[in-house]
């Protein structure tokens, strides 16, 4: 039997993927060369999982892989109509990213309910001015998003002593359907965007939304910049509609050295790190050479993503 | 029967006093009145806490009042010997500071763990760099200081997965002494002081102590700046012996704005605000009342200060 041909999209720093000797033919690929490789490849792993050359190459003759793997929890940016429509099984590296977002989260509540960023500038100020911060137990969160991340971040709140409401697409035990989103936006401290990026998820948080939710209120995207209108949000925090904002996803990444959200008082910015810890893309890397083990066996896959929904979906 | 006068030293803003009417007779001393006022005193409130004057105007002739509460968790601003050998009870503001803190260090090591500093950083430059940071979960803490601002310390830094160990002058249940702390910091990623300062404390984080330390620890302090040797933490920060630290407490306060702690690069400096939220000042307010309620009723009084040991004893 021949080895399978693995094509992997990106190389900077490449996987570790030294356990596959012998058991695959590797070949790299970049964003041009893509198109070319596609009919070669029995699966290819999406390790570069910030661009968008696969929705952009899939479509076109000839053969395509079976599996496709991102070394990501979204699957926004690789599906395309006709991926959709084929047999390839997409899977996503569910378990990785949670902890880490659900910490980094956690970190950005902390920080704002204490005014961490007020103190650091009074501190460049030397400037010593006592200031009051927020309790954050009993304190009201919404999250929404009800896949592992979304429920992650919940857990994590809970902890402290926040109490935590999901949004999910549809309603479930324990968690809200997303027409109950409106009220709980009324009533929540901290609102949490971990949605993936669908059709019926892009641009929600629009200037209804932000208008909905409390002066008092804090809005934090760590999901997909589509999903937030960020004009809207933008003009949310800069007019007080509501007390602040943190966003670690953009429309476009990187951020525009000359976007205006870099320096809208209340709005922290920072480079998509949320879920990147010490280690991450050795742990990816791994969870991709367990992945091939279970294809390479013929077993079925985990983690495996619904196409037509855009996402994971949870079984409970 | 005549209204004990209620001797309140501070009045900037003043407590709430006013379910004493009637039952108190009420007088308000500032630094320089409290020595002419401390001999008519029933009952004194050290509601400006901040302040020396207590253990400045208690020695010298004439009665005392027979209690002192004071709107704190320490009390090493009001003991003097001559309040020390009194029969005079001191009462302090245990149960008020515990939570606000514990989430208040929990809003720093996050933010240390995540590089938040960095990332506000490179915000106010426009520049959008990626960086990783560090896993909270399973990371280890040692908390010095096994009051119960310590252990609402280490139970909040547990509720994120983190593994604490506690410190306190004697070992005890769930509690290690004094003579483990050298061995603890040498594997310690947080350390995290919340001692009382007593005179076997006064100093004790100094040189050999950070030189024990990793590389890669953080230090934080909420406790009494005379706990730290603040140069040799400036410099072991600043000759990168630890990875940072995050002060809220110093030798004198306010910091001199020409004090060098300011601008100590990956030293995080704020104005004593850790245990300060929203409505705290009500809460002492209130707390002072039930206290009053219990003292005037002859029954015994909780949150009673140990003056030779310096702090409130845990009974279990």
């Amino acid at each position: 039997m021949t080895e399978p041909t693995l094509l992997v999209l990106g190389a900077d720093p490449p996987p570790r993927l030294g356990r596959l000797t012998g058991r695959a033919h590797v070949r790299y690929a970049d964003e041009s060369s893509l198109a070319d490789q596609l009919p070669l490849a029995d699966v290819l792993l999406a390790w570069d999982f910030t661009s968008d050359a696969i929705r952009l190459a899939w479509p076109g003759d000839g053969p395509r892989p079976g599996w496709v793997h991102t070394a990501s929890a979204g699957v926004d940016r690789l599906l395309c109509p006709e991926l959709i429509n084929s047999e390839t099984v997409v899977t996503n590296a569910r378990g990785i990213f949670e902890e880490p977002i659900a910490e980094y989260v956690a970190s950005l509540v902390l920080a704002m309910a204490k005014d961490l960023p007020g103190t650091l500038e009074l501190q460049r100020q030397r400037r010593w001015r006592h200031r009051e911060g927020l309790r954050v137990a009993e304190s009201r969160a919404t999250v929404v998003g009800a896949g592992p991340i979304g429920r992650a971040i919940a857990g994590t709140l809970r902890a402290l002593g926040v109490t935590v409401a999901i949004t999910g697409r549809t309603a479930r035990p324990g968690i809200h359907g997303a027409d109950q989103l409106d009220r709980l936006l009324t009533r929540s401290d901290w609102v949490i965007c971990a949605a993936p990026l669908t059709e019926s998820t892009r641009g929600m948080f629009d200037s209804r939304l932000f208008g909905l939710m409390q002066p008092s209120a804090h809005f934090i995207n760590v999901g997909r910049g589509q999903l937030v209108d960020e004009k809207a949000l933008a003009d949310a925090v800069a007019k007080r509609w509501i007390a602040g904002a943190a966003l670690d996803v953009f429309e476009a990444e990187p951020l525009d050295p000359e976007s205006r959200l870099w320096d809208v008082p209340g709005l922290i910015v920072s480079p998509h790190m949320s879920g990147d810890t010490v280690g991450w893309r050795d742990r990816l890397g791994e969870q991709f050479v367990e992945l091939y083990d279970i294809w390479a066996s013929g077993e079925p896959l985990p983690n495996v993503v619904d196409k037509k929904r855009g996402y994971v979906p949870m079984h409970d």
